[in-house]
């Protein structure tokens, strides 16, 4: 009988390394993260020099989607290495000395070999979900892509093959000695949310913002919209 | 007489090629968005694979410092090319093709040589402006860092050798024909804001939040916060 729960093997890779008791290789946390973030930091090798370029992405299963464009630099019809990362941040922590002084926050590191999708029934299933995974049965209301457009998009796919998860999700954490110091302290919370959605000027007359966008309410955070989006459009995770 | 604005010249590693209308090369504002900032996703290579790693960072001049410990992978006293790339979110546009459905941000993405600060006074300077920064003048209020947790961080410096932002700040841009369409469209603004500060439940008795957190105040965006603690600890920029 299976009871572990399904993980990610750290490997020499991404084995993380510095504060290793923050390290998390669940895949459900892994998943998480991946599911209530929104850019991903994509890097890639070219002539021996790193490039970092934020993009957008989306996750079915063990596989990542990006648009192509941010990485045209490099793929010609290989496989390439590639790293994403996501990270989401939540809180600022002022300890009582700079040698604790702290972010909080979630981030996955994701390793893999990145490929352009060729095939047109998966080109589609990742373009959907580049809107859907956001903004659930949203594409099926939208002006058609033309087959110019698709043609215009490259997508590129990466399996998780390596990941791992970092987390600090607590407050201060300061030295014993040092809590009896006169030095404040604190904990500041730090939330991405929703402003009030602006309607486009030009709309139609009469059109009306649809159902399925109500989790994109002002002051929800983002990541709990997202969160849903997901797992409605996405039931199985 | 010198009249145009310094800015930093694009190469051919920091053009920005897609959708290059929205590159910026100018200092003022890739400037800006580093002090506006407070993650930073950083790209290294390690035997031909990528790593991007989210860490905090200070700007002091043309200096990008950042902990040692997140690319203790791979400095071993030689200096290594990194891509430092920091990204704001400000919005999400649902267009009313999938085409055109995108993203407000603002993004720099830097390129050097990283090396590792030995010179004491520099990393003194770094160390300082990591915590100030963001906190003008807590430094001088914290425990001093003894000589074990001086040795024991790592500070790394990257000069802006060459950068580019990126900055897509509008709302829908559909196709002139599809304005026509009965599809809704918005912008949604996204926020980074601050919550409300969580003293330290260990605080000695007496001991009362410093005026100079003010600018840290529930609801405020970060990125003011940041620019604002910037500009009062760096007033030259």
């Amino acid at each position: 009988m299976e009871t572990s729960t399904p993980s990610y093997s750290p490997t020499e890779r991404t084995q993380v390394k510095r504060r290793s008791q923050r390290g998390v290789y669940d895949k459900a946390q892994v998943h998480a993260i991946l599911d209530e973030g929104f850019i991903c930091h994509v890097g890639f090798v070219l002539d021996g020099q790193p490039y970092v370029i934020p993009t957008a992405y989306a996750r079915l299963d063990e596989q990542i989607y990006i648009h192509g464009s941010p990485a045209s630099r490099l793929m010609k019809g290989k496989e390439v290495d590639v790293c994403l990362t996501v990270t989401l941040v939540d809180g600022l922590v002022l300890a009582r000395s700079a040698f604790h002084t702290s972010i909080n926050y979630r981030s996955v590191v994701v390793l893999g070999q990145a490929r352009v999708v060729t095939d047109p029934e998966e080109k589609e299933r990742a373009l959907v979900a580049m809107v859907d995974r956001f903004f659930p049965d949203r594409t099926a209301g939208l002006r058609q892509s033309t087959a110019q457009e698709i043609k215009a998009t490259s997508v590129i796919a990466m399996e998780i093959e390596q990941a791992s998860a970092k987390i600090r999700a607590k407050g201060v954490a300061d030295d014993e000695e040092d809590y009896d110091l006169p030095v404040y302290a604190e904990r500041i919370p730090v939330r991405t949310v929703l402003g009030a959605p602006e309607p486009c000027p030009r709309l139609r007359d009469g059109v009306e913002r649809p159902a399925s966008l109500r989790g994109y309410a002002e002051g929800r955070l983002l990541e709990e919209a997202l969160r849903e989006a997901y797992f409605l459009r996405y039931p199985g995770g």
